[in-house]
Order: structure tokens, then sequence, then C-alpha cells
């Protein structure tokens, strides 16, 4: 394989797993694991990798795409994996196949027929854990989107306005979103005051006066890559508990950034934070997990939660988002991404918190 | 169950259905579904019908929005469908149990540990045939978002201007989206000339010139649902080629219409314009299907196509779209959204064409 395209490597880790579990094959139809593998971003594909081989499996609207960004790979046909007959793959034979257990259980049933008599092995994990590490390209996309999603949220906050709604807010970012980048990451959430008590809040016509906090949880896409940030408005008069939660979560989003680094277990990093709010008596009002991976899916590997045991990497990217939420009253969470360095880690978000 | 409720028809439909095939019960996952079932709009939510019971597995975020949507639904905690403890349901025995095939494979793994023992049978066809049959309230939603499209395609278009990039128009159409409706229900699709021949082309740098024709796919959503329509701007002097192809694909668009009628099977609907393109020596380049319903989600039954058997029924939603694409050269698409009265059609899209 060419060196140039910057999936390969993670592809050859791949084969190597593959080999290593004594797979004959995988077959990969996860379409965020298929472009981590290939560079490769398509919707109706399928990745055969074993036997040394890796075979591309797509339809006719797809194979210069591929020959443009991996023209090592070998194409086929993607009907051969639907119909109910068996594959034939240059004489591999198929009596232990990998697979993604986040396949549809309809493609599942498929696969029973494209490879009978199989034994079929979960490889979901093993994907993930390799996706997990960004590649130097994927760490330059992730920093690009960063700090573009920082650019949209200077703009988008200093245009915000007493008398806005929680949708209009939203809109705003939306709109810079478009015109910036690629669009949304996820669906930007607005909570204005008590509004951010509620985890999953989804922006209504909840009117800001100005006086209320306001909770903005945004990503934009960039280069195929997702970003993810959460700030806060703080009012000028804050309520003493607000003020209070405030610094308490900032204080536990700061101790975790401190404290990251490679060698520690992903449930190690958030116990840092939980431990610190708990300690501080909001233990309880931090009801979530304290961070996920952000590559071409915003929720992916590693995932920083209790029983985690996932060791953190060099090259990880990770949210670091303690919150306190006290229902019907106040809602505060602060949310950073970062990266994984050799000896700590690199905060891509920039904005002021 | 109360009537207010415009879902409640169909989940005594769909459990009739449970009933007739013997299931002792039946749980359903995909979240369009359990929408169109309830009403209710819930992404970690499990509904339970069987044994003349419904339950609405769900986590507390949502318990309030199911007791406003549907107050006569009994709400338990989505926990017990997710640890591998067997499901204790008010004494249902679970030997037969219906599922969607539809759901990812690793949830029904954990299907198999929460019904252990049961024998598990594919309902997802059931519901896709109840949602195929719009209710009044769809059928309204359904109009309301057509004719949104049909305003936002109006005002797009008089402002897309020769010099403008396929990206640039498609997004002065997503900002509308977003300003007058819920955003995009799919990835708008503008393609510049020749980029037309390419069934799924991506909007990218082309450069309208103003004498090209341009094709473009949109729909928004409002209310839940989706719309979408195909249309296309014809140059002031379009190439011979272009100009028969345009008047063949029309025609083939307003004999499907024309055709469209209870009684008459999907398959039957498609030949309709399949036969007329390849009469007139277009057949292989109409390379998909003629249509699929739109609701709660973009693609939905029924689907217009050779080999679907499906018999039309008043109420339910198709889109008319025929197509003819010449590879490097040009593509027509005309794509109206039709719902099936009584005795013919009703067409929502009310663009120019």
């Amino acid at each position: 394989m060419k060196t140039k395209n910057p999936f390969c490597e993670r592809l050859a880790a791949f084969a190597d797993k593959v080999s290593e579990r004594r797979l004959d094959a995988a077959v990969v139809f996860g379409q965020a694991n298929i472009r981590a593998l290939t560079g490769v971003d398509c919707d109706n594909a399928c990745l055969l990798v074993g036997g040394g081989k890796v075979v591309f499996y797509t339809d006719f609207r797809y194979t210069s795409a591929v020959g443009r960004t991996a023209p090592w790979l070998k194409v086929d046909d993607i009907k051969k994996l639907k119909g109910d007959k068996p594959l034939k793959a240059g004489g591999l034979a198929f009596s232990k196949v990998g697979y993604e257990s986040s396949v549809l259980h309809s493609k599942f049933l498929l696969l029973k027929k494209v490879f009978p008599g199989a034994r079929f092995v979960d490889v979901a994990e093993d994907i993930g854990g390799l996706r997990a590490v960004k590649t130097a390209w994927e760490q330059d996309a992730l920093r690009a989107a960063e700090r573009l999603n920082d650019e949209i949220w200077a703009e988008a906050r200093s245009s915000f306005r007493a008398g806005m709604t929680e949708r209009g807010m939203a809109r705003i970012i939306k709109h810079l979103m478009i015109d910036r980048g690629e669009g949304e990451a996820f669906e930007t959430i607005v909570c204005v005051g008590r509004n951010a008590a509620e985890c999953h809040h989804v922006p209504d016509d909840t009117v800001w006066s100005g006086r209320e906090p306001v909770l903005v949880d945004m990503g934009v896409k960039l280069g195929g890559v997702c970003s993810d940030m959460t700030r806060n408005i703080v009012p000028e008069r804050p309520s003493r508990l607000y003020k209070k939660v405030y610094s308490l979560v900032l204080e536990a989003n700061m101790r975790a950034i401190e404290a990251a680094r490679p060698g520690m277990t992903a449930e190690a990093l958030d116990g840092v934070a939980r431990r610190f709010l708990s300690k501080n008596g909001f233990g309880k009002a931090f009801g979530h997990s304290l961070g996920h991976g952000v590559g071409f899916e915003v929720h992916e590997p590693p995932y920083a939660a209790k029983r985690r045991k996932t060791v953190l990497k060099e090259g990880m990217s990770l949210t670091i988002e303690p919150g306190v939420y006290l229902e019907g009253n106040l809602g505060v969470r602060i949310e950073d991404l970062v990266l994984i360095t050799a000896d700590g880690c690199e905060v891509l978000s920039h904005s002021e918190k």
C-alpha cells in the first residue's frame, strides 16, 4: 500500500487484528468505519478484509471515488453481498467471519446467507479501538473544526439579544455552520435559564430576557469530522447558587483536563471530575458521563465513564464535559474537546469559559 | 383509548395484527415507528404491544412528554429492556415475540436475553404497511410541508444567479429551510449540467454559467414530516436532446399521476412510466424506481418499483419521480408528491414543471 492515504496504517492494523483473531475475513458495513479504514465516504459499501486481501464492494456510482481516494483497493460489485448466494472472493474460505454487531439485524440475516455455515465474531470494538486513536490527518481536521466552532460561537454570541427565543438563537448558529462549515455535527442545543436543567432540552420558543443564563452545546462539521463544545452565557448578576455551581463545574472541567494523560483509564479520568463534584455535594446532579471521542462521528470511542477500562493513548480525542443539573432551577455544563498527547492533553476548544 | 390522538387507530390496528399473527407481544424500537403508532417522538423508547396491553418504555427525560401526548399509555423504565434479565410485564408470557428486523443486530442480541427462549417474528412490514396509509393528521402535515417546499423553491429559484456554485445554491435552500421550516428532510441535491447524470451527485464547486440546466431535489421538514420534490431549471436554449428528454420525462410523470389510483399495484404504477420511457428509447436510462412513500421519514413504504406487489390504497403518500440519466451528458428528473385518493390522486407539489 502507498503511504499517502492517511488511513493506510489503520487499515493495516485492522488486517493484523483479523489475523490475530484467526478470522478468515471481516466484513465492515458501517459508513464511518469504512471511512476511517480507507478514507472513502460512501453510503453503499462493504469492506472485506482478510487472507491478505482487501476488497471494497460498492456500486457503479462510487467506483471512481474509490479509485481517486484509495487506488490500491480492489473494487467489486456490492450486489455480491446482497443476494442469497454464498460469496466467492478469490478462493477465500469463510468459516469464521468478523462482523460489526452495529449492523442492522436484517443485514446480519443476509450475511448468514452470504457466508453459509460461518461462525460470526463481533469486531465492532476492534474497529472502535483503532478509530479512537486519531491519525495526524484526523487530528488536524479536528483542530480546524473545533477552531471554526470557536469562531462561530464568538460570532453567534455577539449577535444574541434579549428577546430572542432559544430556537432563534439556535438558528443563528445553524446559519453560520452552513456558511462557514459543512453544517451541524448534531442538533444545536440552546437552553435558557432552568431549561438547562433538562439534559437533552430541544430549543423551543422560550424567550431570553437577557438576565437568565444560557447554555449552548454546539458542533460544526468541517472536512468530514465533527466538533463539540458547550459554553454558558453567565448573566451579569447570577444567583449565588448559579455562581457556585458554575465555578465548581469549571473547576471539575479544569481538573480533568489537568489530569488527562496517556496510561490512565477512561474511568479514572471520569472519576477526577466526579469525585470533585461529589465532594462538593453535586455528585448526583452530574447525571451523565464525562466525555466521548469525536471524529467522523460526534460520539465514538473512547468513552470516559464509570466502568470504562479503556486506557487513554496519545492521539485519542475526548470531550471533557462535566455538568450539574438541578431540576426546575439551573443547569451548567462546560465542555472542551481535547487530544491526548505524549504527556497530557491539548485543548482544542479556545472559547472563553 | 381516547380518539383525540390521531395515531390511536393505527396503534389499535397494530395490536390487532399482533393478535392475528398469534404473537404474545411485539416490541417496537424504531423512532419513526413509535411516533407513527403513538405520536410521541422519542429517541430512547420501546413500545410493547400485546395481550391487550401497550407499554411505553422510556427514561425519565421523556416521561412527561408521553404523558402530554398519549396520556393513556402505561409508561415504564426502559432499563428493563436493556439488561440481560428476562422482562416481566404484568404476567405476560413471551414465547412468540414480534420485532423489527430493522433493529441493530446488537439490540436483537439483547432481545434474546430479555425474552429467553422466545421465537422472534419480523413485524417491520406490518408496521410499514400501517404507516403507508396516512392518517388525516399526517395528510394535512404533508400538504403543509410540501406547500412550504414549493414556496422555498420559488424563493431560492428567483435568487439563483449565473456564477453561483452548486454548493452556494444548496446553501440558499438550506438557509430558507431553517428559517421557514424545521430544516432539511434530506441533504439537498443541486446538479449543474452534466452532473445531473450522476444519480446521487453531491453539490460541489461546479459553477452555473446560467446556460446549463440545473436539477434540484429538495425537501423541507415541517411539523415532523418530510416533503420531497425535484425540479429542473431549463435553460433558455436547451439542446435538442435535453428538450426531448425533458418532455418525455414530464410526460412519464404526468402519465403516472394520471394512472395512480387505489386498487392498482405499486409495480403497475412504476410500469406506466417505465413502459412509456422504454417505448421512447430511454428505458435503460431510467435506472431507479418510480417512487416511495413520504411521512415521518423521507423514504418509507409504499415503494413503487418493479416486483412490488403492494396494492395502492386511499391515503397513501407516494413520490412520482421518473428520470432519465445519460452519462457525461445530462440528467432530468421530475418528482411530485401525491396522496392516493378514493378515485385517483391529489398532487401535493404545486411548483411549475
